[in-house]
């Protein structure tokens, strides 16, 4: 495929430097279907990124279009705060139907505003609320967004430096694997939790992420959470799952934490959860956490009804019954057995292979392989980004509803992406 | 108009106790046009609220319901994050040709996030960024956002002390008319930069609502908007104004502070921006404060192509010419003669009314009268809402497109409710 | 008086940068009597800086140089932490029989180590754990000490800088005068309390000087006192008057609040109150509020009993009585009268002046005056030190015990150094 | 021996509920000389707490009280702030030729106010602002004093609490054998350092103490000293030594880090440096860290002359040759022969002892079981005091000038009480 440079000269003169994938995939993106996105020129390519998690449904999902066209031409609320509406109460009664009741959740729904950080910045204000505690312990290369809030509990040290102020009130303990096995699970942490004399604030509560995915695809195993679960509960921390980008079926099941058996105190959702692309995100708790006062939290686009409806439509058409799950466990053997394959034919370059579901990282001892191999993949059609403290990992990230050939073809491109750049 | 009680088990059982304006407005909304909502039992609503100012051209607009339902039916990019998009640069193009260039203001234009929290976060770390300083000075009754950053710069006491962390590095100062004329204007900020021995940690930035919304509908007079630039350029701080509610023509101008001359180092936008109600937010700043690195500020949905789209339209439809200025400056008149004749019907409560363009704020001294007068006129199908720290002003915010006929029903009923509830 | 240069090499090429009052008087002292210092080459200087208000009673004051000798002799109880010693009973019966008895005044006592910051840090400690909040409002131009805690309550920008991290939950309001009679007392500090919507943290505590020493000699009138102490009480937060430099009779009365005729909740001690210019302080409060657990605040040094035998020796032989009181009152109109002449004499030169008791402050138009004043007075063998932000006031502090000649003589250089000066 | 009860009122009464040792020693101390003090009644108590380290060489000590009384008769300087004076210049010579010269340190020397907490306040200030960064790490169960800036950086959570804000900036690591040796020292540092996905802020610097006293007597092996000191220099961190009980050859050498052969960037000294148990302390730093204004940082006490004057006579006396160290040293091996007998002796009580010449400490399973043995100790005329994070140590700190006799005569009595609380 040969590229003609496009177009670029408004966004590199009256966009903000801070832009940042437009550098690394220069196109001009036009139209997008399913797991196909295509360019201004016609080009097309094959998407292994999915909007950061946020296109589980793939894009335009015809089932998804079909609802949203329909509400929005009878003139369906579009912006509604939280005022009732018909659409919101049809997505309260689905995703109490389709996702919490089969699974034997019992959690308030909280709307907090429609994207990742508003959702994560709710859970902490409850969380130190409830305990009447200012100290949260988060993980190291956890990511939980951009706000204040939400960034002190990041890990990314140019992130959090782009706040201009000391970010404090968090800590760091060790994600799983991080000490590569050579000390046991939460040794550390509740040795600083039973002392004393640690120095250690006793925490609200603890925030995590069952795989990371900014953080370089690490993925915490089952035994794990549920040791942190029951740690949590041992010494009155409330646990949040911060499921924004592993949850809706990423991993497989639709919450990221079931298939550990634990039920966190706090999740937050959000990407996928309102199906096609548009802002939306939840905040979910234990009824007896719900000591809000009514509007102590809120923000404009919190009813984002547009939403609301493809989000009762993805629920509906996929989640009604286990397909999904299982398909993409499918999947998601597919992605593995091909990763194995390119480890296995590169092993001078180290590479290693993790993942659950549809999720799944490449890593490269060289750090700079990884932007390598993502460069020649966007050259050959295929969008990939990194992820990792040193963007060392190429991230894959397929739609949910990848068909088997799609997902062929993207590995064979990836195999010849790491070839090339050998 | 009668009114059936309306279903609101879910809402009741499911959703948490945060939820707010669907308390005052019990009633199912189901769809919207114009100025006009409908709930589910068919009962319609003349709407004085628009969405908290996100709905300036009214709900489902069907100009911008054009554009949008072409784009969704094409297949458009729905969800960027900050890829190149044909749909962005079309919007970048016009915000440049009809919002900028005429007004001869030179930004750089960033995608923050979708909300208003969002891009006020991201002026706050900019400013931080810039000036290597950590104090932000706000004002009395400020509403900047939620998040953490945010709230730490918002006056409502209730809302911070649900950020549960001691909120810092911000220091307000009074707002325009705060202690009623009987104090040089900024004679006490500047008495504190002036003096080193002040005690107040030198500001990076002084962030300001022309008018505040939230606040009790405060209007700066522009002389003092000019003193308080000149006094931000001759002290070193940037000037940050959050144009959220204000902005988008709310006021008359595109900017809201175009009336008094300035020109803000960094300019917030959000609510209407998107024109259809749907989440996207900006932060415009001058070319020498672009020291982002790329990707210090992210955000998934900062891209959200449906709402450039919704926003092309709406620039391209109403700001290309001044029109829409005028009109709001005389539907503002046709307000201010009203809330004139109510306030003069009602000698004993006390009443004063203010504002600009299409925001006006009629206030009681009993505080609880505002809010029986907003009761009121919901059951006589208006929607109202108060604002000020003890709810004690009647918010107008009718869309820019209020017919004067809706604008007259609308006083009228107004002008009902407050003699209903007197 | 000529002066040869002394040998100062060990303190240039050992000691830090850090050290100030060596560099303005270019001496090294040998030993002191009254209101006396020699250096080692024997020149006599007359004091009116007093140790920063550490030596009200005049160095090595013979009477307790005889107490604390025979102390020492005897083998009393040098330093006991918290123990209970027999210098500390008869401290503790003096303070309460000479002082608080007397007064009325009703107040526990707490030994916090001994200088000046550790009273002021367990006096914020205590208001904060009292009040449940984190905020405290402190004054323009106050000075409160280094350690952090009350460095953040302290105004000048040169020593908060210092800190190193931003100093945040304290809020400056104006003292009185700041802003020259233009504003009605506390009508800022008031309405940001009483309005819900200021962005003001609800303060613990206010912390107050009667009189600001390091910030200029600022005075604050009885009235403006009585005022404050009103609105604490009005507004439920607890008054802390730090009367470290003008407490121990250096206004006139042992308390400087008392002309004044409040009763603050807590109060601070140190500098005098040990009387020989050894380390000792006090924190003092209302017995209702001592919720302390036993060593919640505790500190090496705060039973450093030779100076608790020293303290008892100066309240017992000058505060039986109202003799102190009286003669302080006396030597300060004689300051007046001088420093009324001196003004009167140099009407170009903007020099005012102010003060009560035996503290004044004489202030030049030009702030380097003051500088030049205090240079050539100690060329003129007289120690005076500048205060104020920019150092524009030169400071009057001497001993208590000074005589009338002393007096007159340490005027007539003054006055001689001005006169040198213009 | 038999104690009738202490006339206590004034102190029960008048004194702070915070009053804490003389709780456990419910006797009124009248002099003291040596490793003996007597209280009122005439009773005897031989001292191994030593004023919890600041009498190193014992109470009242002859010869520091001759050179102590000679300078008070002559009416040397008492109060000096930093103001040269002869006895700072003697001082300030003596530790440059006893201490600092043979041991071929070169260091910058500060007085930083009286007390420990103000040294280590200086400290932090002094890293911050050569790194230009906020945080600071130290270590579990860390004990630096108790103004806000040290109790950021001390372990125990009362103390903590007494705040009544929350302490940031500081972040605790293991200390070491904390735990147990199960993972290599600094695996979980070091991985924090190096990446920069851990979220951890870069720290200015390290704080440590080489034993830590208040925090259990928890000894540093010198290999883990060397091996911070090493990481520190790697990862660009300042290493502060907070040397404060462990200085002043309470561990045999005149600095407790001399036996790692490390030499840290800062060193904190107080406690004993005065000698004679009054408020004396240094921060000591580096020449290249010598950044320090003029004033940045002060202090009222700073210059406590007397004490200059007892710490130049104890330096000539004890330190110009290597006596005291051996004789400490011979003295710890009196104490350890002594505790592996008694931990010997009582095999079910799980007892254990650790030290390093002067300073030891007894722990036993049963937390009670410390504090009995104190109580026990003290009825019979042995001062012992607790630490450790639950008071579960028993701690031993004689004088270094304690005799081979006294030490016996101590040890016997605390194997008695052992014996008694059995």
């Amino acid at each position: 495929m040969t590229i003609t440079p496009p177009e670029l000269s408004i966004f590199e003169s009256l966009e903000s430097e801070v832009r940042s994938y437009c550098r690394g995939w220069p196109a001009v993106f036009d139209r997008a279907q399913g797991s196909r996105l295509y360019d201004e020129d016609g080009h097309s390519y094959l998407d292994f990124f999915s909007g950061a998690g946020a296109l589980n449904y793939g894009h335009n999902n015809p089932v998804l279009k079909r609802a949203l066209l329909d509400y929005l031409e009878r003139d369906g609320i579009t912006h509604g705060l939280d005022m009732s509406t018909t659409a919101k109460r049809r997505f309260l009664s689905s995703f109490q139907e389709v996702v919490l009741a089969p699974r034997g959740l019992d959690y308030k729904v909280m709307f907090p505003g429609p994207t990742g950080t508003n959702a994560v910045e709710a859970a902490l204000k409850l969380a130190r609320k409830v305990k009447g505690r200012e100290a949260i312990v988060s993980f190291t290369n956890a990511f939980h967004g951009m706000s204040l809030g939400s960034l002190a509990v990041t890990g990314n040290a140019f992130k959090r430096a782009g706040a201009g102020i000391p970010l404090v009130h968090g800590t760091p303990m060790p994600f799983d694997h991080y000490l590569d096995g050579r000390v046991p699970d939460f040794l550390w942490f509740e040795r600083l939790l039973e002392d004393s004399g640690s120095g250690l604030n006793q925490p609200a509560a603890v925030i995590v992420e069952t795989i990371q995915g900014e953080g370089g695809i690490n993925v915490a195993r089952p035994e794990w959470l549920r040791g942190l679960a029951e740690l949590c509960r041992r010494r009155d921390m409330l646990l949040i799952v911060d499921d924004i980008q592993m949850g809706c079926g990423r991993t497989g099941p639709f919450f990221s934490f079931e298939e550990a058996g634990i039920v966190p105190d706090i999740v937050t959702l959000s990407k996928s959860i309102g199906g096609y692309g548009m802002p939306m995100s939840l905040t979910l708790f234990k009824p007896e956490l719900d000591i809000w006062e009514p509007g102590e939290h809120n923000g404009t686009f919190r009813g984002n009804n547009p939403a609301f409806v493809t989000a009762t439509a993805a629920l509906e058409a996929y989640w009604a019954d286990g397909q999904m799950e299982k398909q993409t466990v499918a999947r998601g053997e597919q992605v593995e057995a091909a990763l194995r394959e390119i480890a296995a034919e590169h092993p001078r370059s180290g590479a290693t292979y993790r993942g659950r579901g549809l999720v799944w990282g490449l890593e490269f001892t060289d750090p700079a392989r990884a932007g390598a191999v993502c460069r020649r993949a966007f050259e050959l059609g295929l969008l990939l980004e990194t992820s990792g403290p040193e963007s060392e990992v190429v991230k894959l990230l397929p739609a949910l509803t990848v068909s088997p050939d799609e997902l062929d073809e993207g590995l064979r491109t990836l195999a010849r992406a790491v070839r090339d750049t050998a």
